[in-house]
């Protein structure tokens, strides 16, 4: 591999000693056309937050004169898994709401608590999630909720790359949807610019028409992606059908949204004769993003990947939030996407452990609008990565680190999380947050969160 | 709860020190009725290789007289996980035969490279998956593989509690059968009493039925548990109604092995209509094995627990091989037996997180013959448990403990494994095994055990 000189300023002048070295490691690198290529022996060179070189070999800049150096021996180095939807602070409801239908996970437990949520809560599920997203391997996460300046306050504090939204529904009115903007408007490129920021209305079965065409006119003028949970299931498709007459896509379609860049949650409702030709025609704006834990917990049908490849749409890595997933472990939602993809479509030749790479890099880059700066360990992107042991019983022998990776790799195999060239998480202990000290603070503040007594709730879920 | 004198011999006289003393831990146990009950503050006491007590509160016996303490505090006691049905040393081709179809797997690799089987290849494979399962809280698994010697010498020297069956098609004449009766009165009871052993016929389609007459003989008069592949997908099932008229479990019915105990590996191809009464008159006698990882990777249904649980036979955890699994991840079964359960039924609110601990504990028990010895912390039963670090990030807030453990605690979370009333593994660390080295010693012999020129294979793949 060649090894071009470092882009923007730093590409001007001589480079002085690198911020960061990692050698020994293999680095999983794309080619021209986007495959997988290892590097064995590598050395990854970071100067500035991004990228500088990924060289075979000798290193270009001795470790030495590094300010700091990583010995990958035993490692594969690979782009920092991307979370492309989530609701952090929910990790607080993790568990609260088990083997329940939608309907009565959303009514009966979900939004109740929710009218109970506090700035605080907000903060530190926020940053109890970011402390288990760097331990899972995970760079950047896509984030909708509420209270968002405080997941913003936790994405800087953390050292995370986020894509945040500011969540509303059409029931609070037009206020909803200006806050999400002046959100996005005041947080676009906060913390360091590791944060962007998107318009996050909540679905098309709780934002009507006119809110999501204006959000729509909103985002072209801003330049804003939006975020929106969309056809989540097979029942929402249908009752959109029986009452509007149009499947959820064909209603953002309607509304413009596929006009601008979009990143759809979930998709597992899709009606592949209806929306695919709408969301051929919208390739290059639209993506999705598939958490399939949670289809399987809630025994919806999943994302049909095979179906939206085939029609140029992204595809990425999701978990959603921890109180229906319980987890936001998006290595286990790579190796869950190959493994129900094969059964779904009852192909075991497809959804190669490649497949799964790609989606987790490349593809997962591009839904959350970053498919140029992240997703990949290349020369100028930004030097987001992890470094994965593979010398564990559980891993070896290696025949095929693909599958090594995608099918024997666990989010614990993660022992160095590293956003933007500064190192999250070395050797399996956290250097950004307490967690011993959040989780105190958040199991204090649990009975009030919890207490279901003043028979309110957030919305209605009639999906 | 109440402490019964330790059984056997030790309960005659005043007992000395413990052996073993767990203290401050969440013990998971069962009551009378066998439901999952969480003893908070638990103090668990190992005498002679069996717990002798699990108290709630102050130590009955303070740990300073014991001759070794476990501070538990942190983590969840639980009996240690069971692999119903694996093949050890297939560890040695994690990751050789990927994204296949099982035709492809069994004629084209597996079958093929298994030509090239040496029993040194066999005794470092069971060392390696050996050590994976410790670390995974495995404590008992059932093996059912060749040259068993060697993965019983490797039980011996790991620790672990197995239930070891030599295989054989009916293509090796009477010899196969014979020599799976010889290991099995052999090595009965060896390892200190942790080795059990089973009459191991590979399958329906590849032993006939004189020769599992025959096994069903020898099971009878020799008190032994068979241990068989069955039904392992519907194409099976359809091929044995095409060929002999009968399912694969009708013809274990004619074969009288349903009159013995008998240990059912996969049964996805399950005939409900003509099976389920066939095993229904087998229970008590009739259990099942399920791995669903590999399933979902063939792209086959999965066991039908919900069936089979309503027709009383126990269905026990597993992960297959990993050439074909890629994991000997039990945990991982779990969560994957609950999730893909509730996905098939098309109803989350059934197979809850303590019906997946039931599944992992006294069910995975039953399975593999030992109901009585293993599978619940109960006074008496065997000492082998696992201590699981539920304080990570990913496991906190905990609203609801089995729930945790299910869906957001992995493998990596355990802490300490312990068979017999011995430390297999301490905080993470193996004291058995030495792992670089059984790695160093297999990847020296890997490249003549994948050489396929020879053009042979072990058997034909028509299943």
């Amino acid at each position: 591999m060649t090894t071009p000189p470092a882009p923007g300023p730093a590409g001007l002048r001589t480079p002085g000693p690198a911020d960061l070295v990692v050698t020994g490691c293999t680095a999983l690198t794309h080619d021209a056309r986007g495959e997988i290529v290892f590097v064995d022996d590598a050395t990854i060179v970071v100067r500035e937050g991004r990228i500088a070189s990924v060289t075979a070999g000798a290193p270009e800049d001795p470790p030495a004169n590094a300010a700091e150096h990583l010995d990958g021996r035993g490692t594969v180095a690979l782009p920092g898994l991307v979370n492309c939807h989530t609701h952090t602070p929910m990790v607080a409801l993790r568990g609260l709401a088990e083997d329940l239908s939608a309907h009565s996970w959303f009514n009966d437990w979900i939004w109740p608590v929710e009218s109970n949520l506090t700035e605080r809560i907000v903060g530190l599920g926020a940053r109890l999630a970011c402390a288990e997203m760097i331990r899972g391997g995970v760079t950047t996460f896509a984030d909708h909720y509420f209270a968002m300046d405080e997941v913003a306050a936790a994405t800087a504090e953390s050292g995370l790359r986020a894509v945040l939204g500011q969540a509303y529904f059409s029931s609070q009115g037009p206020e909803g949807r200006a806050a999400s903007l002046d959100f996005a408007l005041r947080q676009r490129g906060a913390a360091d610019g590791r944060i962007t920021t998107c318009l996050a209305p909540h679905a098309p079965y709780t934002v009507d028409e006119s809110d999501l065409a204006a959000t729509a006119e909103l985002a072209r003028d801003h330049g804003l992606l939006v975020h929106i949970h969309a056809a989540e299931n097979r029942e929402q498709t249908a009752n959109s059908l029986a009452r509007h007459g149009r499947t959820p896509i064909e209603i953002l379609e309607r509304a413009g949204l596929l006009d601008v860049d979009v990143l759809l949650a979930h998709t597992t409702g899709l009606d592949t004769a209806r929306d695919l030709p709408v969301l051929r025609r919208a390739a290059g704006r639209a993506a999705v993003a598939s958490a399939p834990r949670g289809y399987l917990k809630f025994g919806w049908d999943t994302t049909p990947v095979r179906a939206l490849r085939e029609a140029g749409v992204p595809v990425g890595l999701a978990t959603d939030g921890a109180a229906s997933n319980n987890t936001l472990d998006v290595w286990e939602s790579m190796a869950l996407t190959a493994l129900v993809q094969k059964y779904v479509e009852r192909d075991p030749t497809w959804l190669t452990a490649r497949q799964a790479l790609d989606h987790a890099t490349l593809q997962s880059a591009r839904a959350v609008g970053l498919g140029d700066e992240i997703g990949s360990l290349a020369p100028g992107r930004r030097a987001d990565l992890v470094l994965v042991d593979v010398t564990g019983p559980h891993t070896q022998p290696v025949h095929d680190l693909a599958a090594t990776l995608v099918h024997s790799a666990r989010s614990a195999d993660v022992r160095t999380t590293i956003v933007a060239g500064r190192v999250l998480m070395r050797d399996r202990a956290l250097l950004t947050l307490d967690v011993p000290e959040i989780v105190a603070e958040l199991n204090a503040l649990l009975p009030d969160l919890v207490d279901r007594s003043h028979g309110k709730r957030i919305q209605e879920y009639e999906g």
